[in-house]
């Protein structure tokens, strides 16, 4: 159906019945929609006609949908309708929402409006939301939930299923059951699978998987993705310092971590800073400048220091002023060579394939296939300058040499330094195209150079 | 406990014994690990002392486990135990591995081996493995698993767990239930959950989920992590052109779809061709400099044409050579500041932020941007080629000026290009560094050398 609906017309009519000031035939549209549809069109009306429209139909949704579309919204859409209606109905949706995803709007919420908010809310669960605000961002705590089904270790498969039938409504997921000791230790897992399936008296405690994975509360978002992709596991415990477990993260939370890590790695391959979560179009330009005007400024020093190169051989130059002509064409290949391999070697350092004590065998390997690009790449140039170019064959020699010793140390440099990086605890993937482009137009012009003062003044 | 057991450490101790003979003591060591665990012991086992050591291990495993730790290793691996392990063995294997497993399994097989392995299966399951084996590389069918619970519309809730429990052991997701009408169309879903808090005389007709997403066997795995990504299920429904279901497809095996899909990106952003899901260890320099040489070449011949460009103002160049020292400066930050642009425009449209028609937006966007980039910019080197260099006011003029424009074309093509990209149906992430630079190269030289043959034949 998501294919016949041709969301994009429906999206159009609704905003026409909005202009036109219909807003129950613009309401009946939206409802054909699901939750996730509803809410990539409220965003849509929230930029084109805005937000005056936008809460109109939000308000006009029945309860249940309306709580269900604002969870699929981006967080600052979620913000902008909570500060257009009304006290009681933030307080209706905040109530109804999962509580990790509660969390994630309390959490962008000012103070004052949070304390307003949990005004009412029972003691014991405002102290429980009162401890999850205070994870840091990016940790497993903040993505967790305390919302999971917990068994006692003598139950028995039966009595489990009495327990999930009694709870079960309001648990974010029932798949995976925790039995935690007295201590609210955890001590094992049972699936909702294993209890289906077992006789309904056959004790819990046989069915128990106690090799268990977990991540702790303060452990980076990164880990936990990590995990879940090395396991693929559909939700993992977390636990506190004292092996506690206060709460569970679910894998659809994770797939929103796996691609903001990826927009991090990214941004810090072209030399962004990180932008956060927000999108390009809703941030302003004085944000985007800060972003990217610091590696600008970094690069265009060191960048400087070539210049800084070009100058001392200024004689060189004046003399054989064709040279220049040859600069660019080898100060991209190197570039480009080099960032291919920092490229893949970043990426065989992410996924777990490659280790730093690979170095010397990432070294050997980038030295042959630099060996035989460089010569391929020579033989191309040394034709070209020939035949199309004219020049005399030294120049071609120079230029050539120096191509198979530019690749040679770019794809070396290219393949070695986000090791290096690793291992002094820099992030690889600052290592990328920009700073590697940057160290091998520096080495280019020096190898091309000094081949030149060498070979023409034979 | 995966802390405390520092698994290098005991994986250290596995290869001792094994170098010293001692097979029943390494394999009591790695039973000390999750199935997960042991199959990265065994990668590495499978590196370094190799293939003979480790299937001595493999083979001592439980049988259970043994299988278990199969689907864990990557395919080369799981080919090289095949490869050395008798006929009878491989067959239990592949018969215990789960649907979706096994046909990956004996995609990578020649089909003489697979024709051995599935001699005695029963004919019907041989049907279904053959039609799983067509579904092309990366397309939904490929990744589904026929696998999963199928209910029948008029069922009780009691009804369907007793379903459930009779046939559920074998189903890979027993979490989300699908009910098909007479004609093997899908007409709904229920998930466990329901049942589970249901009355167990409820029928079932009324927990049916309608509202269903689904996707086609020949959509492609970018389309499926799509899905997921957007809707957050566990489970997704994969139906044929009749619209009948197939299969399903399980978030876990999406985590990998979507890293794939990453390093696709990312390598094609860095200008290597698509270079599988080798890791780069075990990729061969000759496929490794096929997957670089091309786009190398490419990117050269367009730098050749920047060459061209300086060579036409070579005379320009030979009154000025100073000019020469400020060139690569000039290159690098149009190429730094174009791939800024362009990258943050390829994960805008990549998630959706971004559509084509925003470029206007974009393109006034990153003019406002570039002029505050660029003033910052030709300031530092206003002053520096003054105070620094001590090179004429006029020479600084043309630098900088010539920063202000490269910066704003840089940054307008950067933000373009991949945009144009997508509307001609190219690949936005090919619009990335490399290509961005080459182009950005050219502009370089042509503004630079036009608005310094201006300028200083003042």
């Amino acid at each position: 159906m998501e294919n016949e609906k041709r969301p994009e017309l429906v999206i159009a009519r609704i905003i026409e019945f909005l202009d036109a000031k219909k807003y129950i035939r613009a309401r009946d549209e939206i409802l054909k929609f699901d939750a996730v549809e509803t809410a990539e069109a409220l965003e849509e009306i929230l930029e084109k006609p805005g937000i005056e429209c936008a809460v109109i139909l939000f308000r006009m949704l029945p309860k249940d949908v309306s709580v269900d579309v604002f969870s699929y919204l981006p967080v600052d859409d979620q913000l902008a309708i909570i500060n257009a209606i009304t006290d009681k109905e933030v307080k209706y949706i905040i109530d109804e929402l999962d509580f990790d995803d509660m969390i994630d709007v309390l959490e962008e919420l000012p103070a004052n409006i949070v304390d307003k908010i949990l005004e009412k809310t029972p003691k014991e669960e405002r102290k429980l939301i009162n401890t999850f605000l205070h994870y840091p961002e990016d940790s497993a705590g903040s993505l967790m939930t305390p919302d999971y089904i917990s068994l006692q270790k003598n139950m028995t498969a039966g009595e489990a299923m009495a327990h999930i039938r009694a709870v079960g409504m309001d648990s974010e997921t029932i798949y995976t059951c925790y039995v935690k000791d007295r201590g609210r230790k955890l001590i094992g897992i049972v699936s909702l699978r294993a209890l289906v399936v077992a006789e309904s008296d056959a004790p819990i405690a046989g069915m128990l998987n106690g090799d268990m994975v977990y991540v702790h509360v303060y452990d980076d978002q990164e880990k936990v993705s990590e995990t879940f992709k090395r396991y693929g596991f559909l939700a993992i415990p977390v636990v506190d310092n004292e092996e506690r477990l206060v709460g569970i993260i679910t894998v659809d939370d994770i797939l929103d971590v796996i691609e903001e890590e990826y927009n991090e790695d990214v941004e810090r391959m072209a030399g962004v800073l990180d932008s956060g979560d927000a999108e390009y179009l809703d941030t302003g330009v004085f944000k985007h400048v800060a972003s990217r005007l610091p590696w600008l400024i970094f690069l265009m020093i060191s960048a400087m220091l070539t210049g800084t190169i070009i100058r001392s051989f200024e004689a060189l130059l004046s003399n054989a002023i064709s040279l220049a002509a040859y600069l660019p064409m080898l100060m991209g290949t190197g570039g480009n060579s080099g960032s291919q391999s920092a490229t893949l070697i970043i990426r065989g350092m992410a996924t777990g394939d490659l280790e730093l004590r690979d170095a010397m065998r990432v070294l050997w390997k980038e030295v042959r296939i630099s060996l035989i690009i460089g010569l391929v790449l020579s033989s191309l140039n040394f034709a070209k300058i020939l035949l199309l170019d004219r020049e005399s064959i030294w120049v071609a020699v120079t230029v050539c040499l120096a191509m198979l010793v530019i690749v040679t140390l770019a794809k070396c440099i290219g393949g070695l330094m986000p090791m290096l990086a690793k291992r002094i605890g820099i992030d690889p993937a600052l290592m990328a195209a920009p700073m590697i482009s940057s160290l091998t137009d520096l080495i280019t012009c020096i190898s091309y150079f000094t081949l030149a003062t060498v070979i023409l003044s034979i």
